[in-house]
Parts: C-alpha cells; sequence; structure tokens
C-alpha cells in the first residue's frame, strides 16, 4: 500500500507483491487479534467524541502506507470498540465471530460480486439458492418455504409486512394508500414483548405505528390468543382491517416463545398472514429436543431467521421465508432497462424480491460456516449454549440474593437482586448499577433490560468462544458486584 | 478447519494456530486471484441451475476441511461468477474491488461490531462520522449537511423519501396514510432516466407506483425544469400534495445530470423535498474541472453518494447526507427497552436515522481505502477514468460504422452501430447481438441500455485495474464483432 509503484504512482491498484505481503500483514493482525481476544477489555472507557478527536479531520491529501493504518488503528480504533467476539460478551445475542465466518467475509471481499440477478453473477444467486435450502431443511421448514437473504431482521419484517399489505388485494402497490377515501385502517399485531422493528416496519410502510396493536403478554411473556382473537374482532367490527400478526420465537428481551400453532389458527380463520420472527429462536429447531420452540411455524406465511444471531454467520445475514413468494415479487419486482435480457428462464433474480438492487455474496460465508462446522457441530454448539444458560439459571435460583425474572427456554438468562422489604424502584437501581460497574470493569459484558416496568440484568450466551469458565467468573463478578453495591 | 481439536471436537472455535494456518491459506488464495483475475474468462457459459446441480442438496453432518471447501470454490463457484473486478468488465457501474477495501473488510469481519448505538461500538459509530465528514468535505457538500451510512442507494432513497413524506406534517408516522379521508394523494416527481430505486420506495412507503411522475427529459437526458414545474403545478390544482423530487447526478443508462439549481429553485419556491441521487455522480465533485456536475446539490434536502460505485469502497457502502437529519429520527427513532442506558448525551446513534438495527462496521473499509489512495489518488484514478471514457468515445465518433447515443458527462459511454438504410428494430436487434456476442468471449463484459426505445450498447470505466489497454481491446472486439454479425 505504500506508494512504490514509481511508474504511475496514482492509477491502478497496488502490485501483486504488495498486496500479497499487506494480506499476509492483516492475516497476521486478525489472528493476533482473535488469539488475544479473550485478554482484552471488552467495552472501552472513551467519553464521546474522545476517538472522533483522535483522528484528523480530513482525509489525506497524499496516499498513506498500511503500516500507518494498521498503527492507528491498534492505538485508536480497537482501543474504542466493544469486543463482541470476547469470550465474556453477553450482551445483545452473543456475537457470531467464527473462523470459517471471517475466512467467507474475506473471500467475499475479494470476489465483490453483487447478485443482482442470476445473470450478474450465477454462482452468487444459485449458491443463495442453496445454502438456504440446506438452512431450510435444518430448520424443519415447509418445502413450500422459499428464502431470500436481507442484512437484518428489521428489513426481513419490514419485506414480510409488505407483502402482508399487498396480500390484502386493495391495490396498494399501484395506488398507494393515501387519498384513498375506500381504504379502511390496517391494522398490525404484535405482542407487548415483540421486537421494535414491528414498529419501525410499519411506520415505513405508511401503515402507521399507532395502527400497531400491542396484545399483552402472559406470566410467561408469551401472547394471549384469546386476547390477540378479541383484538382482531374488534378491529373487524369497527371497520378496520387486519392484515398481520408478528408472532416471536425468541423475544428480544426474554426469549419466550409465543403459541404459534394458536395464532396460525386464528390468522387462518380470519385471513390475517402469519408473520414469525424466530431471528433469533430460529436456530432451536435444529436440536430434535428443543423443536417445540419452532412448532407451527411451518404454517407461517413468512418466517425470518437470523444466521447472524444464533448460527455463526457473521453480521449481516438474515433470512426471510415465505410461503408466498409470489406476493414480495407483486410488491417489489421491477426490471429496469439497462438489467433487461438479465431474465433467464427458470432462474432467480432476487432483486425481484425486495428493495435492494446491490447485494453482496452473503451466502459464502454461510456456506462456509455450515460446512467447518457441519450440522452436528452447530447442534452441539447451541446445545452448549443452552447448557451453559441453564447452569447460570441454577446458580442463581440457588443463591438467596438473587432470582430469576424470566423462564430460560433459549440461552439468555434475565435475572436481578432480590432484597426483602426493599422498594422495587431500588432494586431496580440496583440492578442497573451492577450492569454498569460489571461493564465498567472491563471483564464482562451485560446488557439490562426491562420486563412489566421493572429492570434486569440480561446475559446472553452465544460466542462460540465461551466457555463455562467465563460463565462462572461473570457470575462471581455479578455476586461480587451486588454485595459491594448494596 | 479441520477436526483437529480432539479433546472437543464440536464446541469452540478452531485453534489459534490452525486459524492463523488458514487465514494465510485464504490470504494467498485472494492474492492468486487478484493476481490472475485479468486472465480469466469474465462470465460463465453455465446454463442456470448447473452450478446448484454441483453442490449437494443439503449441508454436511460433519465438520468439512478448508482444502475441501476451497476445492470446491474453485471447481464450482469461482467458475460460475461473473468477475467484476476484471479489468476489462464494463458492465453496470464498474468495480470497486481495491485492496485497501479488500484489507479492510476483512478486519471488518474480524472485529464483528454492531454500529447500532454508540455504546454498542464507540469507536464504529466515530469511526463513520469522520470518514463521512472526510468525504463530505472531498463532495465539498454544505457542513449542514449529516451523513449517514446505508448499505444501498435504493435503501437511502426510501430513507429519504421516508423523511421527505413526515416533512409533509400530515402525522403520518403516527396515523399512517390509510383511512384517513383528510389526506390528499402524495406525489414524487423524477425524470424519465431516474432510477427505478425510485419507484421501489414509493411501493414501500405506501405512497403508491402511481403516484410518481415521470417528467420528460431533454434531448441529452436532463429533466426539463419547467415540465417539472408544470407537473407540480396541475397536481397542486388537482388537490394533491407534492412530497419530493429526485433529480439525479449521474443517471444510469447515461450519466446525465439533471439541472439542480433549477430544480432546487422549484422545489423551494413550492415546499417540496429535494432529494438528489448521486450515488454514481457524486465522484465527480472531487475534481475540480468536473464539479460543474454536483452544481446546486449543496442546496438539496438530502443527497445519496455511493462510495461503492466510483470511490472505490467495495460493496456495500451507500451514503445519505442531509440536511435535515431531524427528520430523519422524526421518522425512525425509538429506543427499545434493552438498548435503554444506550444514549449518551452528544453521541450519535445512528440506529435513530433508518430502518436497520444491527449495522455492519462498514466505515473501516471506507478510511483504509480513503487514506490508502489520499484524496490525490481518488481523484487520478476518477480522472483517467473519464479520460477512458471520452478517448473511447473520440474512437466511436471518427468510425463511421458507429455512433454516439448519448454525451459521455463521466465515464459511461453508450453507443451503437450506424447503418444507412436500416430499420431501427434491426439496429437494435445487432446492439444488442453486439453485447451478447462480446460477452460470451468472456474477455470483455458489456451491458445494453434502452434511450427513448431504442437499444444501445452501453460500456462503463471505474476499475482501478482497467488501463487504455483493456479499453482499445474491448473496442476492437465490439468492431470486429459488429462486422462479422452484420
Amino acid at each position: 500500500m505504500s506508494n512504490d509503484e514509481p511508474a504511475c504512482p496514482t492509477l491502478g491498484d497496488v502490485s501483486a507483491a504488495e498486496f500479497r505481503a499487506r494480506l499476509h500483514e492483516v492475516a497476521d493482525w486478525i489472528a493476533d487479534y482473535r488469539e488475544t481476544i479473550a485478554t482484552r477489555r471488552i467495552s472501552p472507557q472513551e467519553r464521546p467524541g474522545a476517538i472522533a478527536a483522535a483522528l484528523p479531520a480530513s482525509a489525506p491529501a497524499h496516499p498513506e502506507p498500511l503500516a500507518a493504518i494498521l498503527r492507528d488503528l491498534d492505538r485508536v480504533i480497537v482501543p474504542g470498540l466493544v469486543h463482541w467476539g470476547h469470550p465474556a460478551f453477553f450482551g445483545y445475542f452473543g456475537s457470531t465471530t467464527t473462523a470459517p465466518g471471517i475466512l467467507g467475509e474475506m473471500i467475499a471481499a475479494a470476489l465483490n460480486v453483487s447478485a443482482m440477478t442470476w445473470r450478474t453473477s450465477p454462482a452468487a444467486t444459485e449458491l443463495e439458492s442453496v445454502v438456504l435450502e440446506w438452512l431450510r431443511q435444518m430448520l424443519h421448514l415447509s418445502d413450500r418455504h422459499q428464502g431470500i437473504v436481507y442484512d437484518t431482521a428489521s428489513v426481513a419484517t419490514m419485506h414480510a409486512l409488505a407483502a402482508a399489505r399487498e396480500a390484502l388485494g386493495l391495490d396498494i402497490r399501484r395506488s398507494g394508500l393515501a387519498g384513498r377515501a375506500d381504504l379502511p385502517r390496517i391494522k398490525v399485531y404484535a405482542s407487548s414483548e415483540a421486537h421494535s422493528s414491528v414498529d419501525k416496519a410499519v411506520i415505513t410502510l405508511g401503515i402507521g405505528e399507532e395502527n400497531v396493536t400491542r396484545v399483552p403478554a402472559d406470566d410467561e411473556y408469551r401472547i394471549v390468543p384469546a386476547a390477540l382473537e378479541a383484538e382482531i374482532l374488534k378491529d373487524m367490527a369497527d371497520g378496520h382491517r387486519p392484515c398481520a400478526v408478528v408472532a416471536t420465537v425468541g423475544t428480544t428481551s426474554t426469549t419466550s416463545v409465543d403459541p404459534v400453532e394458536e395464532i396460525a389458527a386464528i390468522c387462518r380463520k380470519h385471513g390475517v398472514w402469519l408473520h414469525v420472527d424466530a431471528a433469533y429462536g430460529g436456530a432451536m429447531a435444529l436440536l430434535p429436543e428443543e423443536r417445540w420452540a419452532m412448532a407451527g411455524v411451518d404454517a407461517a406465511d413468512s418466517v425470518a431467521v437470523n444466521p447472524h444471531k444464533w448460527l455463526f454467520v457473521p453480521l449481516d445475514f438474515s433470512v426471510l421465508y415465505t410461503r408466498r413468494p409470489g406476493m414480495l415479487r407483486a410488491v417489489f419486482a421491477l426490471t429496469p432497462e439497462y438489467l433487461r435480457g438479465d431474465a433467464s428462464a427458470n432462474a432467480e433474480n432476487y432483486m425481484d424480491y425486495g428493495i435492494q438492487l446491490g447485494r453482496r455474496f452473503r451466502a459464502l460465508k454461510a456456506w462456509m460456516v455450515f460446512r467447518t462446522f457441519g450440522e452436528e457441530g452447530l447442534r452441539s454448539r447451541i446445545r452448549e449454549h443452552i447448557r451453559l444458560a441453564r447452569l447460570l439459571a441454577s446458580w442463581i435460583e440457588a443463591d438467596p440474593a438473587f432470582e430469576l425474572a424470566a423462564p430460560v427456554p433459549m440461552a439468555v438468562v434475565c435475572f436481578g437482586v432480590k432484597r426483602e422489604n426493599v422498594p422495587a424502584r431500588e432494586i431496580d437501581r440496583l440492578n442497573e448499577a451492577i450492569v454498569q460497574s460489571v461493564n465498567e470493569t472491563g471483564e464482562a459484558y451485560l446488557t439490562q433490560t426491562g420486563l412489566r416496568g421493572r429492570t434486569v440484568i440480561r446475559l446472553a450466551i452465544g460466542n462460540v468462544l465461551t466457555t463455562e469458565a467465563h460463565v462462572a467468573a461473570c457470575w462471581e463478578l455479578v455476586r461480587a458486584t451486588a454485595a459491594r453495591l448494596g
């Protein structure tokens, strides 16, 4: 990357020999990073603005060598990151950094093809189809479920609801929703525990945030089917049009599982699209003993599963499976003139199934992860994460100073301190302070979540590097912190 | 990646030593690929389904070694790709494969952090802000333009129009568009040459495809401002509500440039949001002598620029700059409970500006490309691509058997055969046959496009590996093919 190309210093790319040397330099950087990740502070101590202030305010006028860039990477950037790949990172939904995932992204970047249509890179489209078929089988979805890869589950949910909106048969693609006296209000239903991406999708689609009905959840944070049906009936009586129900398999806060079979029956009865958000929980279907979590999903019109959540494929890789792919095409298929001639009989053109035109070759990394681990390897890792979560839950239950805040059906544990005769608000503040204090040590990383107005500690397991020792050390840190703080 | 971890064969990741060895193996694979890319067939000869048929129908049950995966990569996948990085690939908008871009993606994959909020990885958010500020300066946009990175320009345009829709002040986020007797039709305007992503965005947003007015373009494929204003006035008279105009700097077919200054004045006069699609053409602003192309864009409410089109950053990396970031937040900001505590004073949380929650660390690759090339290096490469395009245009003009089909303001050349007394349809078919025949040689890659109902050949230059020799060889191939075919 240095300017050692005398003939033509600012044209072309670096020389082949130079590039090869730099690739090996970066390969070692990655190996070193991964080898030492467990010894790093997980989260930084910088104040907002400190990192930006350490970098130049303008782009350099002239080329800089890779060595200088890697120096700044090590000096400024890396210490300012939260290391999601650290084995004691228990935030959000774990990390999916894996060796084959990294190698897959490397190769995809070198290829840098775009899977807009079959013709723009046949192997990218066909490998996407193959990998999605492999995953469909592993998830035990119906063979009528056809998949497409998007970047995130928020985008997958938006596409599912766009298809549901079109399926109303109200000529919405062509005529839109505004200024049409004939149109009813369009209603979408989800539990109080469903992900905020439902709101973002509904806002985007012009359905309106207030037209999302948040159906109450039961004691275990699962949608109450009777309450759902009551809301649908009430809306129908009021002249509104029920459009879609979003059920969740693995909610973000507690990984609770909505009763999908009962919901599917209600949807069928009233002609409402059923979308299942199994972005996290879909992975449960790989384990025979945990397949209950996906029961009924087979009947869903659409289901989102994120291999970048619990199937070891690096960010981003979210799959939407749908029994009604024609409805997605009915919303999104266009063939701009300069892509004419790209349509090939029997070839899938994934640009016809969504808003994005440019599409990275994401299938490659999933293919490499699935092959490197094998289905049994995926299974045993998922199984181990569940075992670790339930082990932690048992430690919490055995400790009189703590209590579980929700059941632990998957690999996320919600818990908090238990104190007699202490006001709820004070306990909430203590849980919050524990999370903050643990994170400040840099030795583990937790998040907090709200459950029925209370603040609890949330610990998610999902990293291939995480062992029982990491979970035990974090638990000891939480106990010690709680004892110290109050 | 082999199963040489005796203690625990299916837990954890590969060993550090094993991973380091595999990283170097893949580094060499990438170096070999890049070193030999110019010698490869650009596009494959497979029929749809052939690649999928060569791969197993199900995921393997047990781990497979990297060597087996790389063998299949070389045997099945790579021969089935269109090699966008080949120096004679002249399709779409060129390729942005560059050495620093590949290295940046490698490191980002190893880090695998998510830039949802500032707190989820401060350096990822702050580097995004820094890199977007560097780019803003290079583009000579106003310092009131604030940027955000999305995946593609289609998504950027959708967000821009979502903000424009909210800016109507009709309470659309909350109440939506359907079933409201008070709402007018909402109208969006673009030229006949604007990208199809405008239609996809308008469909998605519930505005309705028929509410996009395609304003006629002039002889040089630029929007006619008087025609635009007439459409706006007509819609207002009919009780409709003009929402946004999408002007284009560098249309997809011919890279024509709409008269943005005049359009901005019309938008200002009628209170309509101006979005500029400079996904491709924005790069022109880096050259003092080509800055005319972005004249007036400074006044736009929003502008999309794709560094993954002509600024050497690999797919995907699209930037939306807007003077009204508050309007994007007004549409998309939500704070789900489990992200509470992530809000930090003075810190940007990019999830509040769009539909995506999970966000890859895309800023890293842009930072590495901009530093490795330097602003002067970016300039000289863009300048060289323009020089090559105009050189080709001069060859076409000097050849009595060919003619230019449109002006060549940037680095895309539209042209076709010239024949006296031959019906237009026959010439169209000949142009189409030339594209197909050239592509079948595997030595160059062209696309075709439609201009006023005619089919022409389209050749786009933008790859750092492309030299004058590649353009000359392609031109000779086109000439020989035309002579042979008709």
